[in-house]
């Protein structure tokens, strides 16, 4: 079987080579994504000849990055198919994003007797900020088990749902399985009990072309720097009546009307929940980001990395000291431990070999306690991913054999 | 009077051009900094060729960007006479780390009868956080009124100090009128009541040698962008017994010890600060910011942006239709009001000559209500200002008196 896409970009990333110029065999694009050098560069003119900062200038240049800025929010949401740019909350990361609707929209919302839904396999950024919430508020979490391949279980979430539920917060994609979530049917089952849905789209935003009207959550979250774009910034969308409705998350310059020591008015969203100055360079990054991949197709990304994990989950069958994790159709992340050998000592010897995986508990510890491992090995796939990335892990893993043999 | 130390250093920033090669006289930077070519070149290799995550990886890159990331906090620490890097937490802004504070701090520790006091010069960022924070705790929030030269005025300050008083919140240098509290003196009487001290350090860090045991507060912000760094990081300081105390402020990987979804506990600080993937290429620009900045030597700045302050006061002087707002001693920033003529109308007009001033209540709403205007304009200097940006002012101001004459 082999129905991967083939893309050939290697040559656009800088840091996919070696200090001594030979290939980097890097798998581990869930943790985060090289960059092209359109990103660098941009990020380059943003802090060098364009520099100025945005909203305040009455000089040509600080209009200009405005411009620039509210661009980059305008390019974001129609990359995700969002009604209005004024959807789109510029955050630190995706961490952030879950925080600030943790906070601002379920300190508001919840009260005692209400209950969140979670999943067995969500990451950490999607388990504490709403144990943090719960604990503040009285409400209460649940969670939802997983399928025997490693998918949100959606028949038992259907039975399960009460009106008590106020919030579900799923991964589209897990960051340790790569599992689908089937979102249209997690919302119908959301909303068909009156709760909102939070969708973790980290691993999604990369790989699958987003809609959000299609999906029909009501807040989705993601960090630029999985997505081909820098460190520090992430975005939050939401649906405009839920900013709207909104208190503010942090204070500040910029998210307010008009300030007295006897009462603060705010301003309406996005602004509201950006308070400070923003991640200017880094916003303008983000834009440079999404053009290139959406100029690659996100649907393309998705059947190319999705070809490289079943490729990959095949060759590993193969091998019989190797438990696969997760299933079979998996969005380009793939799992597995090896017999006999820690995931941390697998790395270590893969490493000298120019492969990058990731080893650990992949900050999902309640799914590790669910697999029954401390860790797992993983390797994920990026656009830049090919066929010569699974030959160096493989060998790399024979090498490991004959070591531990 | 001309004691303005002499810095040549326009050279390095390829921001104080314009797009036609021009000299652009940039007389903003209490808003943001342009970046030295070192800082950008820093980023560029950190998103390049250095790239990886940091904490997780077991492979070497990995390792050498963790190695990287914490070099920065180590030189960050070292820099403003910390203690200890672990009372240095990497944040979004000088913003989101007194929002950091008065979340975790304050909501921890204040209660109804509490009282914060602010004074009337202090920057948005130092206002809203505590009045969303007092309103959540129920605490009162006083305010600290000015002396007849815009300095916050300590003398009132012993003498209404009181025991109910549990945190203090001062500019260390005001952004609107650059006038320098004395630190020292409103630590002294802030511990003399049991109250803990907080510095805004935005306009203080980049023009000042700072040393947190000798200024004695308990907590200090600043924004790593108006330090000649990027967009997207800040730094919080904090005293560790205070930080080991305070309870996270966002959820999420990293800043967890184990997570169960019956019990979470926490790392211990600065790691329980920074949830996610934290502003990785930011540190590392950070770190080579302040190697820059204090190459140059941060007594020397001071001295230098102090000079040309007082001489741009001493020559606005003479200019009859001139108000000057703030003090004689100005740590480098001029705030001022041209009779007949609207701050903004004289900004726009300024930046048809390449002379970028701020027009604006500067995020300093109650400020301008104290001194009874809208707006001012404000000419900030930077390490790279010289008096060739004064002259272009001047010749800007006498142009614009032409026209509204």
């Amino acid at each position: 079987m082999n129905d991967t896409v083939i893309l050939d970009r290697k040559a656009d990333f800088p840091g996919l080579l070696t200090p001594q110029g030979a290939a980097w065999h890097y798998l581990d694009t869930a943790a985060t994504a090289q960059k092209p050098q359109a990103v660098i560069d941009a990020m380059s003119r943003a802090l060098g000849r364009d520099y100025a900062t945005v909203h305040r200038g009455v000089y040509a240049r600080s209009a200009e990055m405005t411009l620039a800025y509210e661009a980059a929010r305008r390019r974001t949401a129609q990359f995700i198919g969002a009604a209005s740019e004024n959807e789109i909350v510029f955050v630190r990361g995706a961490t952030e994003g879950i925080n600030l609707v943790a906070s601002s929209w379920g300190g508001a919302s919840l009260k005692p007797g209400d209950r969140i839904m979670l999943s067995v396999l969500e990451h950490h950024s999607n388990i504490v900020p709403w144990q943090m919430v719960a604990e503040r508020t009285g409400a209460a979490i649940d969670v939802c088990p997983l399928t025997e391949d490693g998918r949100i279980d959606l028949d038992w979430l259907e039975a399960n749902l009460t009106p008590q539920h106020k919030l579900v917060a799923l991964a589209h994609v897990s960051n340790v399985l790569g599992s689908i979530l089937g979102a249209k049917r997690a919302a119908k089952a959301a909303h068909g009990v009156g709760a909102k849905l939070l969708l973790d789209g980290c691993q999604a935003a990369p790989r699958m072309r987003l809609a959000m009207a299609e999906l029909d959550c009501d807040f989705y979250v993601f960090s630029a720097h999985k997505l081909y774009g820098p460190t520090g910034i992430g975005v939050l969308w939401a649906r405009e009546e839920l900013l709207d409705a909104m208190p503010p998350y942090q204070g500040g310059g910029a998210m307010i009307d008009r300030v007295t020591f006897e009462k603060t008015t705010y301003a309406p969203p996005p602004q509201r929940f950006e308070a400070g100055t923003p991640m200017i360079a880094e916003a303008i990054a983000l834009h440079a980001a999404i053009d290139y991949v959406d100029a690659l197709d996100p649907e393309r990304l998705f059947e190319h990395e999705s070809g490289l994990a079943a490729q990959l989950r095949e060759e590993l069958r193969q091998l019989n000291s190797i438990r696969l994790f997760g299933p079979e159709k998996s969005a380009g992340i793939v799992s597995f431990a090896m017999e006999g050998v820690h995931p941390h000592d697998l790395g270590t010897i893969l490493d000298e070999e120019n492969v990058a995986i990731r080893a650990g508990h992949h900050c999902a510890q309640p799914l590790m306690d669910h697999l029954g491992v401390p860790a797992t090995a993983r390797a994920s796939f990026g656009l830049y991913s090919d066929e010569s990335d699974i030959a160096a892990l493989l060998r790399g893993i024979e090498r490991t054999k004959r070591i531990f043999g």
